[in-house]
């Protein structure tokens, strides 16, 4: 069975998985990259970084995985499809290694990157993207990429099997909410809390059967 | 030093420390007894139950508290004020034991119940009314008892020196938000998250040198 996972998908204590203000220059706008200093800490990140269970937990994010479907706020700054030379923010070499599928109103060629990594524009539904991401990934995984608004959509459609947040004890007080308008959602996961030295708390979601 | 201390505040994971639809029959509105149930299973709330880490947290309940400050929401449900006869929803024995005031702009006479627990009715900012729970408190420390609104204007207005929150694995869609507008309080404290098998995590506030 081919899953759709959410991967390392950090959120402040107040529930922002993204700051106010994105812009080229500040990917998680007024948040920086507090959000992300757990991550920065393990060894998959940097040789000589934690082996705990930070790095448990973020060791998971490429093995099974097939293709990725992002949001357009991940792929780009606002605007970014007026740049015709955009290819996103990684560089020549991005970390995915995968057919990429960017949801997106300006649909665009494809373009192929080094290391395996082809970036697809698609505009189309939840629904309809994983469809499309399943038949790439031919019989892997799909990661859901973020961020927080497309996360929630596919939260909405019952699309996801597994998802990993890490709570990051920051207070943001404003930027873009994970977790609204999904009332009840623990019906469908078995959700599980650990807490990590770091001071942050993985807490996984994971559908019954999948 | 008499500190301000919150414990066993429970929120959902979206952030509500209260459902909605708040009433007489409701106490915490679509919430019901869930935000609750990992406190009841302890054996400081019944014999027999679970000596965990969950017991550890609400075992420092009571300790060291000489009056709690209480928001009107907690006393009654809404329109209690038009109850002369209301006197809270815990019976002739309240679990408090010391001095309670309860902030509201409808005063009322005090109520001496049994058991050592009087309720105070005070119209009073957070300050004002921490001073005067300090003074009834004789030197012990002061309990800020909650709901969710009156501890985000104790901790907006600078007054918490401790806080226990307990996030509960459910998602709630709508209530009262404990966190809004508390942007960058983690600059005042050192956070703790602890992970309990019973699948909530206790998260603690500690304010430096208090």
């Amino acid at each position: 069975m081919s899953r759709a996972r959410v991967h390392n998908f950090a959120i402040s204590l107040d529930g922002f998985g993204t700051g106010e203000g994105q812009s080229h220059e500040a990917h998680f706008g007024h948040a920086g990259e507090r959000l992300h200093e757990w991550m920065f800490a393990t060894r998959w990140w940097r040789p000589g970084g934690s082996g705990g269970v930070d790095d448990a937990f973020v060791q998971q994010y490429d093995p099974g995985i097939g293709a990725e479907i992002m949001g357009a706020g991940k792929f780009g700054h606002p605007g970014w499809h007026e740049d015709p030379e955009w290819k996103g923010a990684w560089g020549p070499n991005p970390p995915f290694h995968t057919p990429v599928f960017v949801l997106t109103h300006h649909t665009r060629p494809s373009i192929e990157m080094e290391g395996g990594t082809t970036f697809h524009f698609i505009d189309a539904s939840p629904d309809e993207a994983l469809k499309t991401a399943r038949e790439a990934a031919g019989g892997k995984d799909v990661r859901i990429g973020g961020g927080p608004t497309m996360i929630r959509d596919f939260l909405a459609a019952g699309l996801v099997d597994y998802m990993h947040t890490v709570l990051v004890p920051i207070l943001l007080g404003r930027g873009v909410r994970l977790w609204d308008g999904l009332e009840g959602l623990e019906e469908n996961y078995e959700i599980e809390a650990t807490s990590s030295p770091s001071g942050v708390a993985h807490v996984t979601f994971t559908r019954a059967g999948s």
